[in-house]
C-alpha cells in the first residue's frame, strides 16, 4: 500500500521561505505571482493491506514525526 | 487563480532524507514502513484568469526555479 502525506503551514503562520521564493520569481520576471507557500510531501510504502489501518498508522506517523502539528496541517492520501 | 506544484525526486535518485525519516519511523515503532521519499509543494496565487496561461507560467517557474529538472519531476494542479 502507498500513501502520500502533504504537510503545509497553517494559515497565519509566517513563511519566510515562501516569501523568498516569491521574490525570486518576481526578479525572474514572473510579475503575476502573488503569495507563495512552501510545504512538504512524503511518499510512503506500507506493508499493510487494509486502507483504514494504513490511514490510522500514517496519521500517527504525522502526529509523532512528519508534521509539527502546532504550526502545520497534514493531508493523507492512501493508494492501493 | 491558485496553483499547487508538487516536486518529487526522479526514481533512482538517492533520497538520504527519506531514508533517515524511514529509520526514525521504524525506531518509533512503525515496523510496517518501507520506502519513504520526501518532496516539496508550492502553493502559488497568480494574478491570472486563463488556466492554460497560468499552467504555462507555472511550468516556466518550475523549469527556472522551483524544480531541479535534472533530478526532480514536477506536477502542476491549477485551481480557480
Amino acid at each position: 500500500m502507498k500513501a502520500r502525506v502533504t504537510v503545509t503551514l497553517k494559515s497565519g503562520v509566517l513563511d519566510p521561505q515562501g516569501q523568498a521564493i516569491a521574490g525570486s520569481l518576481k526578479s525572474l520576471g514572473f510579475a503575476n505571482v502573488g503569495l507563495v507557500r512552501q510545504g512538504k510531501t512524503f511518499d510512503l510504502t506500507l506493508d499493510e493491506t487494509d486502507p483504514e489501518r494504513a490511514r490510522a498508522a500514517v496519521a500517527d506517523m504525522c502526529e509523532k514525526l512528519l508534521a509539527n502539528t502546532v504550526i502545520e496541517n497534514y493531508a493523507i492520501e492512501i493508494t492501493a
